[in-house]
């Protein structure tokens, strides 16, 4: 299994990817459950594999914030985390999640657009507040203040809203430098997903 | 309980602090045992207990990095910790973690030299370079290539070494961020820990 | 004519676009003759036709880099333009020359490498240092430095191509501005463009 | 002619520079007619005659911009050169149009000013406003917003005179890079010119 | 008396610390006095003594600036000096100045919390105001304006109290820049300082 | 005599400027001879005059550093002067000291080129090394280490020089902040001085 996924045999990973056989019984389900359901397994599952404490870990945290219920949709995460990776160029996570948002907010544009400029996306004036705080947690979080949440809440924003909105570019903080440090590698599918008229 | 350990009656967080006694009984045991072995509870765990599940991934993924055995020791993994807050100009954790590095380093200095200029601090070559590394996930992870592998191996570190300094930096990039946006408090008992000669 | 590919009647510049009809005769073929290469006309050629002057110069020098013979590919020449409109964040130009690069290159996956990271992308050494000029010239060309210059000599680059290299990128900063100074959209054709295997 | 008006026979180009003789025929005139004018042939002229496509463009353009009628009077449009080739650290067209400056503005003063840091030069606040522009296009025009051509309309520029003011501020992101690029050297005339009390 | 008060006998600076002995009068005599007063001898004194001409000076501006009446409390100024201190990432200036400004303001915690981010600090809002100013002047002075003046005054700081902020900003720029180039090293002392309840 | 020679009767400071007669006698004839051997008063020294005490402290530390003797010539000083001030936007120190330059190292164009760009100035590459270390201190001294000191060394400069160059960069430092601060205006004068062929 190992590259499996990757462009004429380009590795995936800095790191060695393990064999789904050889992997604890909770992270092969998890693996298996994805590919059932995408038709492929997302290279990131198989990079962070190779150290299970913290695959169990990042898919928690993951999951904690993307699959939730709340005031942001789903797609509106996604343009989260496709901005603030475009902010740290994180290759894997612009392309990976770039296809997500594509398919979530069935928009074959938007992605790329919040991936360049988020100012120039086909967004509403509430998104645009939404990434303008997540850019300033992603690249200068010192500085958040008061006025942020104020503006935010004037945009209809609740607390739980603008910790979600905070912790989703906090989380790709981590995720993008992960990313960056193991040079991991996106899986081809996910360049065209979602930009096709029907296509999933 | 709420704001608890605040300096007159100062908030902890932005966001409301539960009571130990709602809190889910994982939870509730985790602060406990920790309270226990510091004598005071570290208003991370408060802070964070707003919202439980990302509580439980938040500190699965720092035990499995910095509770761990390997080759950096656990005073040098707190030394990338207070490097790369003091970068991120996170008031939490360069005064929590500050603390816990003069206690596991039994040094009462490094902790604000590092957070200061770790140019000027006084470590071995080797740990310079662990920092020279960390700061660069921290900051511009993007550019993060083999060359810099190469130079962390001729310092004798291996690549899970590698691996661990890498994912310090970038889970404390997030870590950051959740304090910054928290605006989080730390202790007052922090500032002084680790400072005086037989102090634990 | 106005606004013609834009999506949902979206404006595709800041300033009123001409009808073709009422445009002088050399910008009109111009235009007529792009449509029928391409099917449709990039809005670049409408919205810089709101200054005739200064669209004749624009597309005088254009193709004086970017059609001429030499020692560069055309797709290494729309690598250039890519990387360094990622850096500048032009939507139009990531898109459109995007769309011309996968185009040129054959290769589906190449452009949005090298707008995200161009470290990261599969292209070869030689590329790569014709990118980090590239890059440099767009971001500090004040530094430039008779070491850029050997150290292109030694990947095989001559001085008329390191001239190429750099006035591709000078250029390009020119029309980054422009594109942004008018809010310029790209035509949505673009974004699919070069991605499925047979796509011309 | 090679590297005439140079001091001491320092180059005033890494890239040969042509013989007037040798220059195709239109170039050659406008080089004369120059040299009429002003008493010298600024190296620009030299320099980038060494590719006479990309020369025919380059003036071209400039002439478009900087000769023509509008909002803007010629020593404003002056000012935006300096003030831009100011940030990019250009020292051919600091010297060169600083020179151009002073003329046009009869003020022996203002182009060092400008150059230097121009929220401190002897200009009105809607020169002021207009600079601010300029650099905002210079040096992050990726932010350029409806709020800016809202705040130049207050102080009574069209929209016409904001496309001028931003189209030379990215003519010049083009002209300093190519002088950066190939180490341009401006003429020893242009340092003393407009300093004098009746000096042209 | 070389290195004195250094740990472990670490340089307390690049270049030659002179004998007390040895010393000009007056430098001796100043120099006792500060040791009788502090009970040990600051390695500024020392490192600086190398260039007695230099140290009369600069001790006479510090003395002006922070020894005076006026309306910032000497506690004020040491916040100034450990704000920019640590923006300048000065070893030597954040841990000395961070000591005296505990001493000052009777508070342990302040300094701390100043030199990591001062936008967190228990400080009130006009100290908040008094301390983006001295940050801006520390950062960027070349943008200060007279909107600054306007603000600092609606906190009540008359124009004397802003070229006291600004001032110690400046002479701490110096002061910085002399630690960084001659790396000195703070005396142990300052560490704990100040931290303990009635330590003086 | 207040605001004497400036252009117009513009403010040469924001703060008040002292009449010569009602200053202390030590500074009113430090003034007059200024005069004597400039042929007009600067205004630095009129601006500064403002604060008595700090007006010795500066011109105290000043002429330690510009007028001592050593291994930097005078002309060299007053480069790094000009570098360091143009990296600040300083508009007095670029102005003022770079007619001195021009003066000192009887070279009318050497200081514009130095204050926009030292890379491209008419210098050696001695000269380059000691500009490009004083621009580290003025930059980013935190990071000045031992290689910047073995770097300068090779060539062929002594460690009392390094100290020189470091302390000059420092103390420009602190001066180009007051400037900023009080928006200091250079006198008309400075602009020619040095530019004519005999002109002293």
């Amino acid at each position: 299994m190992k590259n499996s996924g990757a462009k004429g045999g380009r590795p995936i990973s800095r790191y060695p990817v393990p064999d789904l056989a050889g992997l604890p019984e909770d992270i092969r389900t998890r693996i298996m459950k994805v590919q059932e359901k995408s038709g492929f397994v997302p290279n990131v599952f198989l990079a962070l594999a190779h150290r299970p404490d913290e695959f169990r870990a990042f898919f928690a945290y993951h999951d904690a914030l993307m699959e939730k219920q709340g005031g942001l949709s789903k797609a509106e995460r996604e343009m989260i985390v496709v901005a603030t990776s475009g902010a740290n160029a994180c290759h894997y996570c612009v392309i990976a999640h770039g296809a997500i948002l594509r398919v979530r907010a069935k928009d074959p544009l938007v992605a790329d657009q919040v991936a360049i400029n988020y100012r120039k996306a086909d967004i509403t004036p509430r998104q645009r507040a939404m990434l303008d705080f997540a850019m300033k947690v992603a690249r200068e979080s010192q500085a958040v203040d008061d006025a942020d949440f104020e503006s935010l809440r004037r945009h209809g924003f609740s607390d739980a809203d603008i910790w979600d909105i905070g912790a989703i570019a906090a989380f790709f903080a981590l995720s993008n430098r992960m990313a960056n440090l193991t040079a991991m590698r996106p899986n081809d599918e996910f360049y065209l997903m979602g930009r096709l008229p029907r296509q999933k």
